[in-house]
């Protein structure tokens, strides 16, 4: 059971950062997990006609840190340290789903991937690998 | 269904390669996935006494070639472009078991990522993306 | 000497993707490199005061994607299929210079690293690499 | 001033790991860089004809260990926790030169990249990046 489900990540988030959220919806935080949705603008196209790459980048940080809100509680300082992301199919103009889950939740680190798949497609349009650094006092668990 | 099933790409590796599965077992092929087994021996140890990361890097590869292998068939010279791999947890001085799961089967790229398990351990050790340049005429699919 | 130089480049991408270079100084293009400045802006900062993790991935990219138009010309669809990138140092709220430089340019595949410093200070706050494919008869050059 | 030189980062390894650096040269350690090289042997080939990813990411892996070791002083347990690694050309049957620099010697992690050039080529034949976590008491410094 998470220390945060959506609707408590949603809420500190808008707490700490009012706005931060405003293109995502936290749809579903579990055991270590996240799915959040980006809600598609136009103002995220590049030519091409296509969801940019900072987009879903920005898209990926976003679930993994719902996934470390939902596992740590309600801290916000956390810091991305390292993010990899291939991308592997063109979006279009669509909503983008993304399912984060943490591998390793230590005293220092949080590593986890994160699978992005346009809304209606049955295959990913991107993968990514991140690395949080977790300051001090903040984590439960475990290295 | 793949191409070639464990078994087959077992045989193929060894006709091409021989003694390049030495330390590993083909588990499974599915359809885009591949098991593999890296079996333990003391000279993959670095200090500290656990299996080496070059080692679990070179599982990581091997896993991936099997899974692509059971994709497009018996193609000797898929080349790897890109490995990104985040080192977990320990091992100790035990089998690692690795997963991995094609992304995307392109005519000219294929990525995919792989999961890596020290045996009787209950999270993972290791994971990692990878990329690989298929040569024109091997790839039987799609974009 | 460049194909297209940090006029050429800044002049090509406003014409085929009016804006895109808004936030965005060419300062340079080399033989295979380019410099990029990020013009700081209140928008892109994140909680903590500092320029954000998705504003530096797209300085990354433009930075690489300059050096690429500088080397192949004026190509419009070349397109970013993998990223990795370390986050060092806090921004603040500065203009971040990216210095790209291209280790490999193929017929299909451009391979490079961009750092990242802010304005005044004397030690990166990221570092990149990223891979673009690039479209058939766009690449001069061997593989 | 490295706090260990070349011989003293060769010293060090071969008392805690003797053989470690049995197919490596450390070439020079500087300030936040070491340059490494591995000696060719026939057991590093991979069909094709080439040096073998793995080994190339070992020589990464060690190149950077070196500066880290040169930075931060005879430490042993230092752990390499993210690499990323491109491939760029075929090595042949050659020597390859790795030179490593630091980009962050933090508290707790070491980031830096490695550029890898087999011997009398003039392109790169293999670029990487690294984390590394240092174990509380381990690092003199800084940020």
């Amino acid at each position: 059971v998470p220390l945060l489900d959506a609707a408590g990540v949603t809420a500190f988030v808008e707490s700490v950062w009012p706005g931060a959220f405003e293109a995502y919806e936290v749809v579903d935080v579990g055991d270590r997990t996240a799915r959040v949705k980006l809600r598609y603008h136009d103002r995220m196209l590049r030519p091409g006609g296509t969801v940019s790459g900072p987009s879903l980048m920005a898209l990926a940080d976003t679930a993994m840190w719902a996934a470390v809100l939902g596992a740590v509680g309600p801290v916000a300082m956390t810091v991305t340290t390292h993010l990899d992301i291939d991308f592997l199919r063109f979006v279009g103009s669509h909503d983008v789903v993304a399912d984060a889950r943490l591998l390793k939740l230590g005293r220092r680190l949080a590593v986890g991937d994160v699978l992005m798949t346009a809304d209606g497609a049955s295959e990913p349009c991107a993968r990514a690998s991140l690395t949080y650094s977790i300051p001090p006092d903040a984590a439960p668990g475990a290295s």
